[in-house]
């Protein structure tokens, strides 16, 4: 990935402490292009304890509370420019509200907020922000993933008819008690949505991006297979989209012999598009009555840029992940030069995070109703 | 596949004619294992054409009508002992019913009439007659496909939750002219199912056979894509089980880059399994928290029998075709002997044909009413 | 695959009694188009063997020695018109050289003798015979394998520099005691080679027939790995050809995981091709620069004919070697007819089998020179 | 990866200025999991060009020359612990030499020298130094490759008996004036080997790595297909081991349709394992006789540690190398400690680095005997 230039941004992260997963993701991807330095952090809200991770991922600066973070490094001129929300889902929205009401630009986990009202309260504030709000749908920073989307806006696949889009993971067959599990089947911590939250809202907005379309009706079918779990761990859902495109989303955590299965399939009057995350450097193309070509990141026929290495060298997640990190950073330097942000870019934000909240809200208006059709509305 | 006894079964065929795809596969089928000879037919509604098809294949006695050809076969010695019907659908219940109704065996083409009454008729018929009734439900006949099933029923999966089918095709992408298109987009001929009669009912019956269950309730969103085109060409579809497991079913003739796309994958409460057509001799199972082995027709773990070659020497579709029609000899063996037909065959027949008649009836009521739930009913 | 006529050629089979895979494979591949009809056999040395052997599959007369039957039925008015010779491979040369000095057309099993000396002699006696000699190299019929060749001799790939072939299987990783090892495993009726007779001719003879060039010069290392085996069960082979292209050649038994792995990658200085034996339908094709195209039996692209169905209805091994016996049936009537061999049939024969014989004889005198390089010959 | 503390050590670097891949490379993998501040760097001969390198990454120190930044960094107190050396390979020697002489552990591109002869007097020269020398073998970091070497040397595949090893790219199939072509391309600064050197010291030491094998003997044929190319861009290699086993190692770089396919595959009494460098996360184990395994990076059946995500959150060229780098860094404070390396680190060192020149070394001996056997040496 080229840079701006070589100096670091000053980043804070809230959330994301020890044997947190997607804490270590979210390092990893600020540190991997050098485009970061991480000089502060809430990791957890037991003041010991957050001290304690902040030391063993050699965070300089501490702190026991998000609100105290945001207030003292507002205040600094040291102080960071941007900060990493890692948390479980319900803090995203007043930790975002914290940093992004001091100017500190956000880079937040999803889904953005837990609740619909606070996903449009966010986009209030964050509009009246200088700061940005960077939504980690990391899926969609897959180089190939660019390359579905380029094809498509270039008309490659002609009008655009079927839309498969699926995100099948194994690891919540059984009843776990992992940490992991804990606060994403948790009403309180997780929000409405189970499975549709945690992995659909990412298959959804991978759709919404290769093909530029919002579906506006959907009809949802969510299930709790695993006895005591409060959240869906499966949804059937159709998609139908205003200019006769149809669709189906299959979210699950309980299909074995699946890892992290996510995988979209688009099909157009003209041609088709296939790609699957478990090899994330292949673009399928079949333009209609021509051969199948395998598209590579990097390789011929490449719309987008951006490879660190030649294709034959595999990218994968944390590339993908960041990818984004990266970006942030190109539009955060731009911001503070007040030039526009690139028009390469292509970070989701405000709007992809307020669309996977009506997203989640019309699956479950939907699947209350017997999965009959709602309004995805906005 | 082993076989009782070397003597063939006189063969007749109606419909199949010079040009028509499926009338070769099942030439071929009967012939692969050396279980039939074909004796008769009546290829064509057109006399002269029957005669020149029926020398071009190599058939001795040509007839201009079916309704002649059962009469006279049926007065015959030697006469034919079973008829293949390879028309367009709307034939399949006047030419089952004249032949079972004279004792003759029917192998008949699926779906197995063009409306659901005629269906039901012809239940009542087979009832009361001596002769089979096999549908060439061809899939359900691969190796790997009945292992499945035997896996499944052995309780290697434990409580099935979730059914994912899809078959996929991108021949209907344009509009054609094609004679295969052709009478498949007639109401008149085709029935009142395009691409849910034509291969949904394939997919429906695949996870039928596999699992062993039939979904009670259904949701469907059927499009014709194409404009001018009078049937659906694509089918989105929501399945309930009984037992609260659920399933999704796609069935598409639009889809540009897939061929012949019929893909199956179950999962239960302890695995799962993944089986498509594009490589039909193998089956993936999970165990739950076990690496996943790739099972092999005729290889390690294997369940059932049936092996013309080892594994490594592919069989493919005509194989998977040739088995229906060498256990349809075994078990027409075992009926002209009076014996039970032997258990381990699983030969689709006219249960199959009318839960098929169903699943399109609820379909285009399920459509009809914006994808409303409705009943499968049989 | 169309045909000349519909009267079937009588056919006549050596070998291939009960139990024999390879029997029932020719039996499969000589009914599947409908082009013999198999009425005369010599299915065993033991007179009563053969007799019970060939009721059970259907064959009229029986006879007890290949002599008796070569006399008997050049002597029929309705005599056989071919024969096929599934005999081990010491029997090949004898049993030919019966029916084509009887004029009868031979269909051969490979390698087509046990020695070089009688490969050259039977290729004297078919050269003064009217009769057709056709070699079971079934591999180079399948249609993928085709279009390679017909892509190569088209110029598709520039001048070839590199060919890498290999033929993998598992089953003799351990001592075995099967019927089929026993007599692969026995100099004096396999002939001098081992895995590289049983397989590496296979490998040689299809990248032979894909290329077009057969290499000058080899040097070859062979190995009995398992205690006991009198001949290789392990062949690493360094080929090089006149033009300045070079090659490897590996051939295994004893690769456990490895079903019936043959592969053939062929790369020039304009593209590359790829195929393998485990997904025969598909032909990987990559001129250099551009991507990587997915070549499909009968897709787009297609340069060769011969479809029995359409792309996605998976043919395989019986169908490749159904490609062979009803091709030979088309060489068998144009020379009954005294009508020339139609150009587009591509039937391995006599030159194939003593290039093959050539094979063997150079990886053994190559081997026993600690793999020093050796002339091929012819 | 877990690490020991969080203060990351000092790097410099020689090479890797702007343009070059394998700079980036380096740089990102020492920043990946955190345990490295590139602090110095001689980027290039140039000096004016070192420093706008320099700026251009971030590196504080530019040196014009390596000498001079040996020099004065072992003077500094803050000066650095280790420095990455990204050179051509002519450079490896000297520049290798100027750090391990002043104490400074090297982290070294292979091969580790342009000469056996050199390769021979840095192993001298690491002998008698303090410093850790470590040869960026970055393929045998994959996890699923540290897993194939575990279960061998468990015994799951029994004695070995077949090493299959081959690297094969395009990049080099037409003349190309690119400025990674051209120093390797160059015998002055590659070295003896073309591609053996550049990949083939790859392949070799992978094999290597997993079996725990090294051959005593090889039989070589290198060849120049490229008009003008001085070096090899293609190499045939047959391999012997002490212990009766047998190889082959392809070794291609004009391959069209191959981007960077290292592939491994080993075969033993009891079982075999295929590995593939285009799905680094999976390794196929088939216990003989029983269905073959897929074992994913992280999955069940695990026997190794370090990974970052789950499976199927793919990792991929550059977390392999960093997983080099992150070994380092607990290899160089556990020296630094005057702890021992801890057992489960497998860093290749000087003795791979010499292994692969002698491979080079007889390469070229066997390869100028007309492939004649020759002793490897060491």
């Amino acid at each position: 990935m080229s840079v701006d230039r070589h100096i670091p941004i000053r980043l804070g992260m809230v959330g994301g402490g020890a044997g947190a997963m997607i804490g270590n993701v979210h390092r990893i991807a600020a540190r991997l292009d050098g485009q970061y330095d991480l000089v502060a952090g809430a990791l957890s809200s037991d003041t010991e304890r957050a001290a304690a991770s902040a030391a063993a991922v050699g965070i300089g600066r501490s702190y026991g509370s998000f609100e105290q973070m945001a207030a003292e490094e507002a205040a600094r001129k040291d102080g960071i420019e941007a900060v990493s929300v890692c948390t479980p889902n319900h803090l995203h929205f007043p930790v975002a509200r914290a940093f992004l009401t001091k100017g500190i630009h956000v880079i937040c986990d999803k889904p953005m907020t837990a609740t619909l009202e606070q996903a449009r309260e966010l986009a209030r504030i964050a509009a009246a922000s200088d700061a940005l709000f960077v939504l980690t749908h990391n899926y969609s920073a897959y180089p190939q993933i660019r390359q579905a989307r380029a094809m498509i806006a270039r008309g490659d696949l002609g009008a655009i008819r079927l839309v498969q889009v699926e995100y099948a993971q194994d690891w919540l067959t059984e009843d776990t008690d992992s940490k992991q599990a804990e606060w994403r089947g948790d009403p309180a911590r997780a929000g409405a949505g189970g499975a549709i939250g945690d992995i659909g809202t990412h298959a959804f907005q991978l759709a919404r991006f290769v093909t530029g379309m919002r579906p506006h009706r959907l009809a949802a079918d969510l299930t709790s297979f695993v006895p005591g779990r409060r959240l869906d761990d499966n949804a059937h859902i159709l998609l139908r989209y205003a200019s006769g495109a149809k669709g189906m989303l299959w979210a699950s955590q309980v299909a074995p012999g699946t890892e992290n299965g996510l995988k979209l399939r688009v099909y157009g009057e003209k041609g088709g598009l296939e790609w699957a995350h478990e090899t994330p450097e292949t673009l399928w193309f079949t333009p209609f009555g021509q051969p199948t070509q395998k598209l590579r990141r990097g390789g011929p026929g490449n719309l987008v840029e951006g490879s660190r290495v030649p294709p034959g060298h595999p990218e994968g997640y944390l590339e993908g992940f960041a990818n984004l990190y990266t970006e942030a950073a190109q539009a955060i330097r731009a911001r503070q030069a007040s030039r526009p942000i690139p028009d390469h870019l292509a970070l989701p934000g405000i709007e992809d995070g307020l669309e996977g909240l009506c997203f989640i809200d019309a699956c479950i208006r939907s699947s209350e109703a017997d999965a009959a059709w709602v309004e995805v509305g906005i």
